[in-house]
């Protein structure tokens, strides 16, 4: 059994993806039993996107490591009678359907809550179970456009970005994690089990953070800023010598202090202009243009280490390479690799081929709890089916419910 | 008692600024006691930062609504004592302190664990409570730039850019969350209590999401994509009659062949060059032109509602204004008023005058529990003393650990 706090749970997860099984994956991580349930034949879509390795998605195998793979056609009477006797046995089922459709094929809120009264169900979706937009369809773009994440993100003036990973699914990936274990918290408390119900987009607008009440204080709509920081100053890119970038974040007039002392600024430190963080926002650049000029006689990485002896916060820019090369990662074993993944039974879409892949490790360190650098690796579609079914009886008995 | 699955739990909240912060909220919002354990004379720095309203800090505000306040030195006997109290009485301490400061204080988690063995010890920091880098200082700035995020985001070639809202906090905030609720279900079903050390560098490292398995299939450091995403074609921001710009996110083939017929393209759908995904990637440029070639012909706005009605993703790219005014966000709560807050007593940092404040809701909805559009206000510094001190031995009493 996997060591962590949700050992023992058991989730039965019908999503596809990302958002869905980026959620199921932080809950495999904490030592929840997983299992997959896909559709037969091409399973969760997913295995059909890139980037591939030997025809295998690397990008499915890295958010559906450590889990179970059975193949069901929630149309069919025989599969839609193993799928309930795993709801028999499960403490939570994850699904990211569009509202309405898992309430078509007879599973929505108000059934799973009269038959499994103790089991967790848990919906991501695009807009959320409730409200106009419900029944859209929706995509980690829509989300990150909508919720507002890209009109601050970007160069001032310059065409609108994306958040560079997938943070539309991501954010609503976590908040439905935390309302699942919240939910299951609550169950073992009290025995009530709850509907968690969790959208991209409300995700994107808890996020948003500081610049709703920037607009509710001044009324100016906030826009993107480049690399800097609203309002901390200096806190951001800084160019240096050799055509070198580092960053800088000097978070109050202590650390402001120490920079100047170390790039040898004394006057610096003692102007008028910049004797508080406010001041310094207000003349922003001219603060920028010294401090460049005194940047630009060495290269951004004599500078770091310069920068952390002095305690002042600061840090490359790094890309993917330097992340999974870095000291600290390795030493929070935040690059974890796969293990072989069981083989699927014979015809099935097969992954193989991805071990010692390469993905990020489990953030949440708990002492006492194993935080191993292999994991096992992502399932061949339907690979657990014998040994799904050989355990159901044995699954029933032992679910969490029954504590 | 507020509502929510985690009634009855009482947080001790020793951190500041955002990430702890941010994740005490969460937690409040899921119906636990909050009690923020503030340095006496200033309290919590972000008390400190803008934006201000009237002298007061709304960013404050924005992430410490619904919380209690009690100043206390942890370095004077008499509040070390009542701290003390405080933690009989807790299921949960929070900090954010750099790794060995609360060890200084007396209340590392070897003390912690043993003085209070049922306490679930929460920390959030830059970089972790091991490695390396433990003990450097970090800001959100500082995390974007060292895990990677800020180069995968930005236009391609052009300068690095910063995500608009603080996701290095936020980021740590959300595992941390996890972690601590993960915990308590944990101690709720076996008595054992776990320290939970979150990193924001972690949980940048977690958020990469597929440049990880991008870079380990092809070798190739993953870059900016501007509005692009790095293996779905059509999908981001496309250029629309009148200067307008809209996101379109046809994630497969269907949706494509909707996109084709709403514009008026049946070629376009027919073409080798567009028949999968795979070839529109590679032919993007191609697609681009013909796409925004037939979307001058109507402003954004019109094409919004004719995508919509034929079912393909797409969202105008909303500033914040456009965020709090949108029918969806204002139907799912997600933007709430503050109430008065309680006021301090005589000589305290006040708040006052945040009434009204409109700041982000809850986006983890649960059936049958409550969701209110006004959310109590965030406490003027040891606003709370009096009722904290007077209700310390029920709080012993009540306690979650002794359920």
């Amino acid at each position: 059994m996997p060591e962590g706090p949700l050992s023992g749970i058991t989730v039965v997860d019908l999503s596809r993806v990302l958002a869905g099984p980026y959620c199921t994956m932080v809950l495999a991580d904490l030592g929840a039993r997983v299992i997959k349930v896909e559709r037969p034949g091409s399973g969760d879509d997913a295995r059909q996107m890139g980037p591939f390795i030997d025809g295998t998605s690397a990008y499915f195998a890295s958010i559906n490591r450590g889990k179970e793979s059975i193949a069901l056609d929630l149309l069919v009477p025989a599969d839609r009678s193993i799928f309930e006797g795993l709801l028999d046995g499960a403490d939570v089922l994850v699904e990211n359907f569009r509202p309405g459709v898992l309430g078509r094929l007879g599973y929505g809120w108000e059934k799973v809550a009269v038959r499994w009264p103790g089991l967790v169900l848990a919906s991501v979706s695009g807009f959320g179970q409730t409200g106009p937009y419900s029944d859209r369809p929706s995509y980690d773009m829509v989300a990150q456009a909508m919720g507002g994440i890209m009109s601050i993100t970007g160069d001032p003036g310059g065409e609108p970005v994306r958040v560079g990973s997938s943070i539309g699914d991501l954010a609503a990936a976590l908040f439905c994690a935390v309302g699942v274990v919240s939910a299951l918290f609550e169950r073992q408390v009290s025995g009530v089990a709850r509907h968690v119900d969790v959208s991209m987009l409300d995700s994107q607008v808890a996020l948003l953070e500081n610049a709703i009440v920037r607009f509710g204080a001044s009324g100016v709509v906030p826009g993107p800023l480049g690399a800097r920081h609203p309002s901390i100053t200096p806190f951001g890119v800084f160019r240096a010598g050799a055509g070198t970038r580092l960053v800088i974040a000097a978070g109050n007039d202590e650390i402001f202090g120490r920079l100047c002392q170390v790039l040898d600024l004394p006057l610096l430190a003692g102007d008028a202009r910049f004797a508080t963080n406010e001041l310094r926002c207000q003349f922003e650049g001219d603060l920028e243009s010294a401090l460049e000029a005194a940047l630009a006689a060495r290269p951004a990485d004599e500078w770091l280490v310069v920068l952390e002896a002095a305690r002042v916060p600061c840090s490359p820019i790094n890309d993917v390479a330097a992340v999974l090369a870095d000291p600290q990662v390795a030493a929070r074993r935040m690059v974890v690799t796969l293990d072989d993944p069981a083989p699927g039974p014979p015809g099935t879409v097969g992954l193989g081929g991805l071990a010692g892949l390469r993905v990020a490790g489990n953030p949440i360190k708990l002492s006492g709890v194993a935080d191993p650098v292999v994991r096992p690796g992502a399932p061949a579609l339907d690979a657990d089916r014998e040994s799904i079914l050989a355990g159901m009886s044995e699954l029933r008995e032992r679910s969490g419910r029954d504590h």
